[in-house]
C-alpha cells in the first residue's frame, strides 16, 4: 500500500514535470536543474555565471529551492534577474508542483535560460523530474573522489558535471584519473569541466555550453 | 491517506528505535549516529578513531551505510573490528529495522561502543531516529559557512559538531566566527571540536569526549 502511493506521488510528480516541460518548451526556455551536495558550490557558480550570460545578452532567471533561510536567493539577488524562493520546509528535494508556482512569478516571455538550484543533497533531487532539459552535477574536489561511483544514479542521469574547487587539488587527497575513470564507467557520454568558480577559473566552456544549448533549443523549436 | 501513511512509518520507526535503544542500554553500548553531507569525511574520521579507542581499550564496532558500494566498509576492514554493511540501494537515510539486522551480526557482549555511519546526507538522515545515543554532526570548511543555519534540524539534534578539514581554512572563504554564532542561534549548548582527520589535528579531545561517553554508559547503568 505504502509503495502504491509512493508511485503515486512519483507519477503525480512526473506529469506536473511533463507538462511543464512542454510550456517551457514552447516559451524555448532552457531549464537547468543544478543539484550537488550542500556546499559544493552551487550558488557561487550562479553568482559568476550570471554576469558572463548578462554579457551575451542571455537572460536568466533563477529558482531557488532551499530548506530553511533565504540566503542563497539573497546573495542572487544584487544580479538584477528575477529570483524565485522556494523553502522547502524540510523537505530533501524540489518536485514540480512548487517549480510550477515558481514560474508563475515570471515574466516568461522575458526569459532564455532559468538555473534551479535544488536543495543540497546528492541523493534525493535526482529523483524527481521537475521539468528541466538537463540536470547538471556539481562535485567540489573536496568531497572525494569516491562520490561518483558511491552516488551513482545523478552521475546516470546528469548531461554535465561541473568539477568545482579544481584550484585546491594540490591539498587535497583527490585522484582525478579515478573519477574519470568513475564517471566513463556509470556514463559514458557524460561531459565533464573543471572549474573554480570562486576563482573564475574554467567558466568560459561552462558558459559557451549554455550558450549552445540555449540557442539549439531556440533552433529546435523555430522548425517545428 | 499520505500523510497518515508517513506518519505510520515514522512511528513504526520510532517503536523499533526504542526497541533497539532499550536493548543497547542494558548491554552498556554506547551508540554514535554519524551524519553529513557526502564527503565531509566521516569515514576518515573512523579510520583515525579506530586505532585510538583500540589503545584504549575501547572496542568498537561499526555499522556502514551507503546507497551503493562497499567501498566504505571496506576502507575500515583492516582496523579488526566488526563492520556491518547496509547498503540502502537508492534510499537517503537508514532506517531502524535495517540498524536491528546489522546488531544481529555482531556479538554485542565484546562491544563498548558502535558507530553508525549514515548514508552522506544533510538532510534526511537527522529526521530518523535509528536507536542512537547522540548524534555527532560532521561539518567540514569547504562545505561554507553557512550551513548550520541552512540545514538547522541536523545541528538542532547533534550532540557534537566536529568541524573537520580545519588545515584548509587559509585557503578558503569559511567564516569561524559566523560558524559559531549560528550554532550559538540554533543550539546554544551544542559542543564542537575543531579537527582534521587526514591530519591527525584535533582527535584527541574527540576521542576522550567518545572515552567519556561510554565510561558514563557503564556506571550509568551499574547504578540501574
Amino acid at each position: 500500500m505504502l509503495i502504491k502511493i509512493m508511485q503515486n506521488v512519483l507519477e503525480a510528480n512526473d506529469n506536473k514535470a511533463a507538462e511543464l516541460r512542454a510550456q517551457l518548451n514552447k516559451q524555448n526556455i532552457f531549464v537547468v536543474n543544478l543539484i550537488s551536495s550542500p556546499g559544493s558550490g552551487k550558488t557561487t557558480i550562479l553568482e559568476k555565471t550570471l554576469p558572463l550570460l548578462a554579457a551575451k545578452n542571455i537572460r536568466a532567471a533563477i529558482i531557488e529551492g532551499d530548506i530553511a533561510t533565504d540566503k542563497d536567493a539573497k546573495r542572487l539577488e544584487p544580479f538584477n534577474v528575477p529570483v524565485a524562493l522556494i523553502n522547502t520546509d524540510g523537505a530533501c528535494h524540489l518536485e514540480s508542483v512548487s517549480i510550477e508556482k515558481a514560474l508563475q512569478s515570471f515574466a516568461l516571455d522575458a526569459i532564455d535560460i532559468i538555473f534551479i538550484e535544488n536543495v543540497g543533497n546528492l541523493v534525493c533531487p535526482a529523483e524527481f523530474d521537475i521539468g528541466e532539459d538537463v540536470k547538471v552535477a556539481v562535485l567540489s574536489t573536496p568531497e572525494g573522489t569516491d562520490k561518483v561511483s558511491k552516488y551513482p544514479l545523478l552521475f546516470h542521469e546528469a548531461s554535465l558535471v561541473l568539477l568545482n574547487k579544481i584550484d585546491l587539488l594540490e591539498y587535497l587527497d583527490f585522484h582525478v584519473q579515478t573519477f574519470y575513470n568513475d564517471v566513463a564507467k556509470i556514463h559514458p557520454d557524460l561531459k565533464v569541466i573543471e572549474i573554480a568558480a570562486s576563482k573564475n577559473i574554467g567558466l568560459e566552456e561552462w558558459v559557451d555550453w549554455l550558450e549552445a544549448c540555449v540557442e539549439k533549443k531556440k533552433k529546435t523549436m523555430r522548425h517545428d
